[in-house]
């Protein structure tokens, strides 16, 4: 909940958190209608991502619009860190930077920190990390990215991609910048303390692999900014472009309070959820409405602070139309949750059905997607700075 | 120079120390004869360099060879950080681990550290440590290793051999203890603090190699074992057998104190020195000699604090009688210190002729030393612990 408590790290975020107030916090600019009107000119359309603000927070995402517009070379760059199955709240970037791939015609750049999943946390096991990563490397492929131009890098297998950049990183990176930027302490095991140099290398790999300056723009939540901050410190003294970021607000969870998480498995839909789990969990939703049915006709519910109306406004429904028909009738009062929840049910069960169609499909499609099927690593003797 | 002062961390280390004290410091074992007779059971004979003790402090060398007395899988590992060009100092113990792996029919494990060496050097580059990498295995071959048992590690470039390993390792590893063992401080880098990962990884990976368990021996100087402590703690938690080590006494300079180093070149020995240049260094080497070649002649020299002296004895000549005459020669004055640097002159010039020889040979031998082009990386999920 937006509090004076809210703690976003790469470790800990929350949604239904005061946005505004994190711009400030992490110092970066809100998404203006400058920056609307550049995308589309380049994108020939805007997503309903961007419209609605999903995406509302951005670093440099001007600057790589111009690039872009001029000729230079750009690519996308965004990751999952392989603890669990995928959920739609992990999706929810990706459908967007799909759109990028698509519409200006990009390379992707997508790494699974299996090794930091397996760091991270007290008791696993790197082999169920990395099993992991092949799990959700399954829900990337689902989203519809393109295998020409979609580049997978899973840490565990594909670090001499990343080693030899990630140690010229490291060696700009003290102890005491690590804990100031990560709040790491003495205890912190020294994986988790060489980790950022791995997914800050990742900013830098599409000038290696493709051999000239390319500017990445990375679409995933505030919460990963500390890395995009010293990969921007760094940059430009290892010879790099400073990495853009472009950010999206957290998927709540259907419980009462914060995003989905799967910390929370009930509040959680997964990608491998049978839809008919899907509809139950939605049923179960925590939401905006009033305690009985005749306070709701009343007063209406709140669809701003509603778990259900947010699935549909943030990921499910691209026309502006029928989200705007479900928030009124919601405020009026003229739907009651009961009824929404049926609808987003379903909504959610033909959204899953179709997902899990795509990513039985691309089980055969895997290898295509593959960084080490496709390029080899940047010889250490030419790289740059 | 042996003294309360005497620091011997990774990073520093110097020649005539008190080498009793040592063992004392690190709480190693001196070598005696109960291991001696052990090796010569194994191996048939018995080094020059084990009978004159310039190996002289051991862990678990005892275990180590019953092992292999045993029929154990056993392998050897030792390494080098590649900052400069190989001094004799270098080639020490690679001489007696040629012999172990000729006489035990052992395979060996052979690490470049580029990584380290880039990351601890102020101002180097990796490409210029990655090069010298190279340099180096060059006089590594030239030794005379078995190629279809010697398996070249070089970190930048090999790092996925090493790296599922080190994060397991990483994982058990605080920058408290990482601060305690190596002296590391907050403004040390991240790229340092993960480091000691992959040197101990190396330990762990012929039993990755082999799919069974692997004890290594390490031939190293005592300066390495603070990584070994580390290995040796945590190797059964993830189901390795703990290395083992044989510690060498460090070559002295040709100055009046300290190991040869290069960084002090005019007191090192290159093995790409023109023999002429070498023969000049030897003459200009600082003896145990008195201050005239009368009083040399009536009080005889002292070849126990003798840099030109160790020389012969430590590395270039196997023949006892002929080490131990020109022993009593010095301490009895019948030698006088220019006529030994010019006989020590020969032989360094002989070693060197021979050594450059072989070392122009190595370059086509190369690749086949070279992991990469022999096995695959173990796979990530069939790791052991």
């Amino acid at each position: 909940m937006a509090s004076s408590e809210t703690r976003v790290t790469p470790w800990e975020a929350e949604a239904f958190v005061d946005y505004d107030r994190l711009i400030k916090v992490f110092g970066t600019k809100p998404l203006s209608d400058a920056e609307v009107e550049l995308l589309a000119r380049a994108a020939g359309e805007i997503h309903f991502m961007v419209r609605r603000r999903v995406f509302y927070s951005h670093r440099d995402f001007d600057a790589f619009l111009r690039d872009y517009l001029e000729g230079k070379k750009v690519a996308l760059y965004t990751g999952r860190g392989p603890s669990s199955y995928t959920h739609l709240g992990h999706i929810l970037p990706w459908v967007f930077t799909r759109w990028l791939q698509e519409r200006l015609g990009l390379h992707l750049f997508f790494q699974f920190t299996d090794d930091e999943k397996f760091l991270h946390e007290p008791g696993s096991r790197l082999e169920d990390t990395n099993s992991m990563a092949y799990e959700n490397a399954l829900d990337v492929i689902a989203i519809g990215f393109d295998p020409s131009r979609t580049h997978f890098v899973i840490d565990s297998e594909d670090i001499r991609f990343l080693y030899p950049i990630a140690v010229r990183v490291a060696k700009k990176i003290t102890f005491s910048m690590d804990r100031a930027v990560f709040g790491f302490t003495d205890s912190t095991n020294v994986g988790m303390l060489f980790y950022p140099s791995l997914q800050i290398a990742m900013c830098f790999l599409p000038t290696e692999i493709f051999g000239e300056s390319t500017r990445v723009l990375i679409p995933a939540g505030i919460d990963q900014d500390p890395y995009w901050r010293i990969a921007r410190d760094i940059a430009q003294s290892l010879g790099y472009p400073k990495p853009a970021q472009i950010h999206n607000k957290l998927l709540p969870g259907l419980g009462p309070e914060g995003k989905m998480s799967s910390s929370k498995p009930e509040t959680a839909i997964y990608t491998v959820d049978p839809p008919e789990v899907a509809k139950r969990k939605v049923m179960r939703a925590f939401t905006g409405g009033q305690p009985t049915a005749e306070l709701q006709r009343k007063l209406g519910g709140n669809p701003d602070r509603c778990s259900v109306f947010k699935m549909v406004e943030m990921l499910l429904e691209p026309d502006d139309s029928i989200v705007r028909k479900l928030y009124e009738d919601c405020r009026s009062g003229a739907i009651l949750c009961g009824e929404c929840k049926r609808i987003v049910g379903e909504k959610v069960a033909r959204f899953l059905e179709e997902h899990q169609r795509r990513r039985e499909r691309a089980r055969d499609a895997l290898p295509r997607f593959l960084i080490r099927n496709k390029f080899d690593p940047p010889p250490v003797r030419r790289l740059r700075g």
